[in-house]
């Protein structure tokens, strides 16, 4: 049984699934040559195409993230907490398996063994709903990882996949309470909007990341300028990207025309001031605040004064990543109690706020809810939680 | 705003509410006795109008509850984890409010006070909706509670009840997406099937206590029997009393006779075995041993080794409170990672899983769910976390 496998177990099996998902290469890059040859895969665009598409380059890779799983340190019997009650009692909070982590995911293959090993080493099954485009990728892979796990002695349903992708039973699968202890969504907003409709079963959602930086008065400038570069440019597309910076009065002036210029690429939308001093900018609109463009395009607005930084940012924030760039040490105290983010940040670049940055070890997705967990999950956010309790024959009186 | 309030600002709202409460006895009594002169309350039965009915004792102990919750230590800042980045970052994970919590609660008004005490303490705002045979009683209530807010300079809102108590008014509750942070059900099965069937807020859920005992062959019978009687007779019904006893076949002839014996007030059911060794015991169907009496009604069923018994409870657990009776630990151990509970118990009773006797200070409930929190909620389960990552200018490569 899964649930009460050894470190080692969990880790053998790992292993494992990585030896047969190298030996089984060839078949799987068969089933992905068949998956990439059907008619839904040819209508489908270049962009989805290649994120189908499996070469042995990439295969070696999905083999490299499981043995990396396997070394990463064992997330279970973590003590949270332990106290001795004053009858004796030893009470301790202790991390243990979730039992089934269910996972929706579009038509990426290497999702597979990546979510699959994740599962395994937090001590959990994985029961995996990939895309229907990447259905015969995805059972060769399973077949492969199943067979390791089997080869350790463990069961082959601690990996499953759905056989059946249809979107009748994706919906099912949503409500598969009872059975999935945690379902975890891994795509875009169409399969977010069905999870918030469908899902009854416990989840963890990955949402938008609307990320705003705010460059106070008291900002050193080049440590300002840097970070509004990187948080913007560097990666527009993901969700920890900057999408609205907002500047105060006092140093928008000596701030704004050279960020503009630093960054030729980028589009700025602003208020009345931001225009003035970026003769480029185009209005910013209460939606432009309010979007998550994943691309090269800023909305700018000058403030006043730090709290009406906070007061946009309560209003617009999806609750993601909100940075402050500031020398005053006190500001930035109040800046972390006043915003309500999975990550708030100092002096440095939202982009960040991601799993191996944070010394995760491995990335499962960055949770924009509040309960169970916040921003990047990595193993530990893949367990739960039991109070272990040990007496010597005590009753309550 | 309470987000950014001390925890002194919390607390002297807190100590100002019980004082408020305090100065309004009258008009709170009166409301109260109102409430109880109304058709629908005179059509009660008397325990509902007993959980109805105030008094100025029960008043007096409502306020006291406000000053100890007041004088609990602060479940907020609380450093969760924290490191020193290769590149210089600070990142921890810090205790934060969740922001607003919702309770959903049945007709005793001193829920009332309860929550938004423990809601306030813990930074978040309480919305509140109770019963409509209770409204007059938590309108004064909350209007005490109002005022105490306000006299410390807090906005009054940090405690709103809903006015009107209609059942559609109820299941828009449970759906007001983007208001409440987390919904907390305080009530019965059909307050649970209703959030299950409806909320799609996050919500945490204090489900059904189908606990079990093994004593097991290397048992102290001594300890065990006192446990077995206090986990079953002590309070029948409450969700943390033992429902189904098992029991190692090497030991029931020493052990079984004599519990019944020791518990004349007890129906038992059981086994073919167990009956054998209790004249009085009658067949136990496959319904009772899923059971959750809240009675004075106990399922035993003998069985051949610890893995029956551990097989038994991985199939009827409701993911309560299970517990081990036994004097060999490596055996308790396997206990501990094979069963799937919020606590797990060695040499104790099933009715020491309480939030008051794992020294949480207070109890919201206790969660049989997995994520976000498991077992007995106090002040640190009406929390969540945030990253706090400080820089001095770094930049993602």
């Amino acid at each position: 049984m899964l649930r009460a496998a050894s470190n080692e177990l969990r880790c053998e099996a790992i292993v494992a699934m990585a030896k047969a998902l190298e030996t089984r290469a060839d078949e799987v890059l068969a089933a992905n040559a068949k998956d990439l040859q059907a008619p839904e895969a040819l209508a489908l665009s270049e962009s989805a195409r290649d994120r189908l598409r499996l070469d042995e380059a990439r295969l070696a890779s999905m083999v490299e993230g499981l043995r990396s799983v396997a070394a990463l340190a064992d997330p279970l019997g973590i003590e949270v907490s332990r106290e001795l009650r004053p009858n004796g009692l030893e009470v301790s909070r202790i991390r243990v398996p979730l039992g089934v982590i269910g996972v929706i995911y579009e038509n990426r293959p290497n999702v597979t063994s990546d979510v699959a090993g994740l599962c395994i080493r937090a001590g959990s099954a994985a029961f995996l709903r990939g895309s229907a485009t990447a259905l015969r990728s995805n059972l060769a892979i399973t077949q492969a990882l199943r067979a390791g796990a089997s080869a350790v002695g463990l069961p082959e349903d601690v990996v499953c996949l759905v056989e059946d992708p249809s979107h009748e039973l994706a919906v099912k699968f949503m409500q598969l309470n009872g059975i999935i202890d945690c379902l975890i969504p891994r795509g875009g907003p169409a399969l977010l909007a069905s999870m918030r409709e469908h899902a009854s079963v416990p989840y963890v959602i990955d949402g938008d990341g609307n990320c705003h930086s705010y460059v106070d008065k008291a900002a050193n400038l080049a440590w300002a300028s840097d970070i509004a570069i990187n948080a913007k440019a560097q990666r527009p597309g993901v969700c920890n990207a900057m999408e609205s910076l907002l500047v105060h009065e006092a140093v928008a002036e000596r701030f704004l025309p050279g960020l503009a210029e630093a960054m030729p690429q980028v589009e700025f939308r602003g208020c009345a001031r931001t225009r003035e001093l970026i003769p480029r900018a185009t209005v910013a609109s209460e939606e432009d605040y309010a979007t998550e463009f994943l691309d090269l395009i800023l909305a700018v607005k000058v403030v006043a004064s730090a709290d009406e930084a906070i007061a946009h940012i309560q209003r617009y924030s999806s609750g993601h990543s909100e940075a402050i760039i500031t020398d005053d040490e006190q500001l930035a105290e109040h800046f972390r109690r006043s915003v309500d983010a999975a990550a708030v940040l100092v002096n440095t670049s939202t982009r960040f706020v991601d799993g191996g940055e944070l010394g995760l070890g491995a990335e499962v997705g960055i949770s924009t809810q509040k309960l169970h967990w916040r921003g990047p999950m990595g193993l530990e956010a893949l367990t739960a939680t039991s109070w272990f309790i040990d007496g010597k024959g005590q009753v309550r009186p």
